[in-house]
């Protein structure tokens, strides 16, 4: 059988994944197109000192493999992030290896265990987080209708608005604070904490009352386990080169975990963007949860009416919906 | 690094995947454990006439690669169900390829079309199916307080429970019917229709009133994407063998096709199972909706108790809940 590329790619596109609208005028907006719409005052930058830059080793063809995981603002998990900017100042990661994936579950890094169960030995400075660091306080804003989490950010009033998503969650009130899907148990007076979708990075952990340093990292290569909110610590999201840790081959040892060395994936080295010479420095912006855009772009994930679609789903999952992220030009 | 294999899955098993709880008797129910603790009675067989035996090519290593797919009973997407019949009967996909890949969303296979956008002869016999056949009716069930949809099986009267879950969903009334996770509009008098969890087979297709004949399909392999409920025919489940379509290398081509011939993944041979040799049908069961042991699994998937959490969900969406699903002995 052969296949022209372009042939396919016509047969292929009948279900979309992320295609622009371009070619017909009178389509109502996709996602997409609400994305490449949107006004540059409706995006904000991300912080290179807030992602953290993977390099795996080349695959089989030699292709390099970088992972970019972006790392949860305060007042979220910021003990266990805290850790891991220790962990990657102290290069702590290189030479380690993922070294466990499950179908549908996570791909799992750091640098495990050794023969007598002990560790690599952890830099200075790694702090232990309590439980209660799982969720976040959340402050009612009668002033302006938007409750909203403190983040100490710019002086101690600093803030950041929580935006409540109209969308049922079968697990919470779905919300986004700064760019990140975030869920409630109440609008005030409540808790917030981020949430497990596909992509999120957690906190490998002992039994309780341990909670992890943040030296053993998965990331969520499956259906969202939100089942995991509030019990492990989310750290981050990967926003770019997912594909790599999701193409892995399943450990077949117990858990998931690889029975031979030769399966392990190298990890070369690990560092916060600012840590890289100031033309690598990864940038990226993320949609606001206050715009307009971002606003319709929710409705119009819930509620698709575009060409392809003909029963709108009438919901989506806090999961469903990742927030717009954009690569820019350095 | 060197990690033995017994200390790297102690510290692996911090994130549990379907670890069963054999260890501390005081240890609360997990789903493992209700799974394995469920009686001869609750399971059901699945015939092996309703499975799809699928041989990709070896993998690099020369392993061999079979993915098993059970397809959904009457009386939902039965059209399709049928072309499928016919052309795993006429030997159709024997030769051809996966030739798609997109991270987070499907791996696809099929012949595709060639370079004068042909499509490979369909063998005679495959129908047209409408629309209409996305949903199903649902018959209210006053005799016996259970609504059920007619399946025609076992004379015209023949019909299959709807087991409502009290567990919300964000998309519609969640429901099981015949071992499948199932999508309601309302309960009794409305419509029921299959839904997009991880592992799904779907039914690509052009653009409406187009459905696609079954010949191009579909598997997710990441976060449920349940837009395409009603506007793509589910037909069916990867019910073992996920991992060989979910680590399959992206495409990079246009919406992840695969640029080149060499990257495609040769199909071997798909095969209805009972067309296979008997001694190597593949037999398997399903808990049944109405059982005990699967009420317990759900309440424990909404809300686990067991030593690594420490606060439970409180609920769980239709596509966090696979029904439990088991290999028999031939």
């Amino acid at each position: 059988m052969h296949i022209q590329t372009f042939a396919a790619a016509a047969l292929a596109a009948l279900i979309p994944a992320t295609s622009a609208s371009a070619q017909t005028p009178v389509e109502p907006p996709t996602p997409a197109s609400i994305i490449a719409a949107a006004p540059a005052a409706d995006w904000r930058a991300i912080d290179p000192a807030d992602l953290l830059v993977m390099d795996l080793a080349p695959d089989r063809e030699g292709q390099a493999r970088q992972v970019i995981i972006q790392l949860l603002p305060p007042p979220f998990s910021q003990g266990w992030v805290e850790n891991i900017r220790t962990l990657a100042a102290a290069h702590w990661w290189d030479g380690t290896s993922v070294y466990r994936v499950v179908d549908n579950w996570v791909a799992q890094w750091g640098a495990g265990e050794d023969e007598a169960g002990q560790s690599k030995a952890l830099p200075a400075g790694i702090v232990p987080v309590p439980e209660s660091a799982y969720v976040t306080a959340v402050r009612r804003g009668p002033e302006d209708g938007y409750d909203h989490v403190l983040t100490g950010r710019g002086g101690q009033d600093g803030r950041e608005d929580i935006v409540v998503s109209r969308w049922l969650d079968p697990y919470a009130i779905g919300a986004h604070v700064a760019g990140w899907p975030i869920a409630l148990d109440s609008e005030g007076d409540g808790t917030a904490w981020p949430v497990h979708c596909y992509g999120a990075v957690g906190v490998a952990r002992d039994l309780s009352p341990d909670t992890g340093t943040g030296a053993e990292l998965y990331a969520v290569i499956g259906h969202a386990p939100r089942q995991l909110d509030r019990n492990i610590a989310v750290v981050g999201r990967v926003i770019e080169g997912i594909e790599h840790l999701s193409v892995l081959p399943r450990g077949t040892g117990e858990a998931g975990v690889y029975r031979t060395a030769a399966e392990h994936t190298p990890i070369r080295s690990v560092r916060t963007g600012d840590a890289l010479p100031a033309a690598e420095q990864p940038r990226f912006q993320y949609l606001a949860p206050r715009s307009d855009s971002f606003a319709r772009y929710l409705a119009v994930k819930a509620n698709r009416q575009d060409t392809f679609y003909k029963v709108p789903a009438g919901g989506v999952d806090l999961c469903n919906a990742p927030v717009p992220i954009r690569r820019m030009e350095p």
